[in-house]
């Protein structure tokens, strides 16, 4: 893969405040919070608004870094910049972080969500937060763009959980968007298939004792539960390739042959790839993004849908499989619709889609031209 | 999918022992027990016997039924019987349940492993039973096969893990096995990929407060550990097609975008498939064969090797990927070996391998008359 390297500027978290956010289903939310970023100026027309959602474990930082010292910038750099796919001299990109975001901890990332005090009780809210689904992200990121004075997207982009919210914003604002890209997606809903997949996701969690119905605090944190979590979701985002060439099946210490106890070099990579960064997240916001996939469909909306759609999927993604976004494109054409499809040659799998997104870039740029 | 239908004949399991088998780490286990079932009629010569070996939650009824009353044959009766693919007025098929086989508490399996009782302690070993692999599988049943008087298989034959074992067989015993069938299988080795997947079919066990360690009793017993393992496991085994057919993203009672606790359809089908005979099931064996699987691997006995082998893959197979099949029958074609590789098209998944194994007749009956 490529690694993205130079940042082309420093970037800027700012928040965005709802005193009193109405949920889709009804339930109110006092002094709602998510962090936002934009790239690029906004033109007097107010008609070069491209909106990017993130995926699961990201945030709103899609290209840029923090600091100097910043060893990655921002997921998507390398699409999003001047002169690049995603053209930031012409468009005016804006990014925001979800509800429930999983990276609580983050300095970067600013979310409302089950971590977040709950002004009543002055606790946090644990599962009694409000059910939210990826239309409420949507609807969130609406008022986000409104307070800009935006009434029309040129156009929707994410990749993966980002490829939800910009179906729901096709769904749920047609005439608010008028170009949907939605890369390494599952199209109109989330297939059964995936429904039981992402389950798996959640049952360390649910299986650890210190979760304790979300209320942990970090004294009883349950570590191995979402420790197990994240790995399983790592190795479904990723591919035989990639485990063969970091692992080989190599072992330190102990051979496991001989030793019950012993870890092969994949068992001990994905334990560091999961522990990285663990103390940052939180447990029930990872219930809650698994959820909001469970629950995600569009399609009793598909009727009302105008934009034009281009679905881009990673051809060895074993987590969104291609023939999810090749059904939904296929639906929509059937309605009239504009919609088309790309594939992402290589073998990295589910995270092709951010890795290697730079052979899409052509064609999202063309896509963006018309 | 085709259900087999009719039994052509009833079985009866047979019990073969071993006073003390040493294992291939050069442990002892005293007493070890393991069942066996037979078909056909074994020659003069001793030279028309077929080893089948079976898969994760299988055992020895490869065919047939045990009572006019049993609900279902044996798993691969589509192709063992008088003049099918395997055909039994020819061959003497012999099966053999395998060392910690999972369905302890079905009186029809015969197995040694952690829920035995070990002898010198009269409790169970639970984790204290040495540590096996497929290697020990296939030393068993080469003493089985050598009790018969049996000095060279015509074939060795099995699905999943059973393709394991046979592997196995072609590598620690190349003068004993002149044809080695391969299905829905993983070649000469656990691919890093498929070690890191096994492992979250583990991890519910492991997480689970009652499995404390291997020493639990029926009074507090890991039942929803277990039962998430088995979920994850057959959801692996299965399709998107599959879960799309069962439960097309229905729901019974509550909604669940509306109510955090109520479940899809699919994920009450994965309960129910878990639940069905959770109790007949032993979690310590579960680990001990998610080992066996993690620890395959016979390529280092690759020039050792002289069988000729046919490999059957299932083309929507998620769990044990063709590519794996496609590769090792690439890497003896390389060494000058016979390697002949046939894909099952169907979108049933892992699973086609043993109900649309039919599809792949005419391919087994053809390698096996050479």
């Amino acid at each position: 893969h490529t690694i993205p390297q130079a940042p082309f500027w420093l970037k800027m978290k700012k928040t965005f405040e709802i005193a009193e956010y109405v949920t889709c289903l009804g339930e109110k939310i006092p002094d709602l919070k998510v962090g936002y970023e934009t790239y690029g100026t906004l033109n007097t027309q107010k008609d070069n608004a491209i909106l990017i959602c993130h995926y699961f474990t990201g945030n709103s930082n899609v290209a840029g870094k923090y600091t100097e010292d910043d060893i990655e910038p921002g997921y998507w750099n390398l699409i999003v910049g001047p002169g690049k796919a995603i053209d930031t001299d012409k468009f005016f990109v804006i990014a925001v972080d979800s509800l429930c975001n999983l990276c609580v901890g983050d300095p970067n990332v600013v979310t409302t969500g089950p971590a977040s005090i709950n002004p009543k009780t002055q606790k946090k809210y644990g599962m009694s937060f409000p059910l939210v689904g990826i239309d409420d992200f949507a609807k969130v990121q609406k008022a986000v763009i409104q307070s800009f004075g935006i009434q029309k997207l040129y156009a929707a982009v994410g990749p993966s959980l980002g490829s939800m919210q910009v179906m729901q914003w096709a769904g749920s604002y047609p005439d608010m968007v008028e170009r949907v890209i939605a890369v390494i997606g599952n199209g109109l809903e989330s297939p059964d298939y995936l429904a039981a997949m992402v389950d798996f996701w959640a049952v360390p969690i649910l299986l650890d004792p210190k979760w304790n119905n979300g209320n942990y605090s970090p004294e009883s944190f349950p570590t191995e539960g979402l420790k197990q979590s994240m790995r399983v979701m790592s190795i479904n985002c990723l591919s035989p390739q990639w485990a063969k060439m970091i692992a080989n099946r190599e072992f330190a210490g102990h051979n496991p042959k001989e030793d019950f106890s012993a870890k092969y070099f994949i068992q001990q990579a994905l334990d560091e790839i999961a522990m990285a960064r663990l103390r940052l997240l939180d447990p029930n916001h990872f219930l809650y993004l698994v959820k909001a996939v469970q629950n995600f469909s569009v399609r009793n909306q598909i009727s009302k849908m105008k934009s034009r759609f281009l679905f881009i999927s990673a051809e060895s993604d074993a987590l969104l499989l291609p023939e999810y976004a090749i059904d939904s494109c296929r639906e929509l054409k059937a309605r009239g619709l504009h919609a088309e499809y790309f594939e992402i040659e290589g073998k990295g799998g589910h995270l092709d889609g951010l890795y290697a997104i730079d052979r899409a870039g052509s064609v999202i740029e063309k896509f963006l031209a018309r």
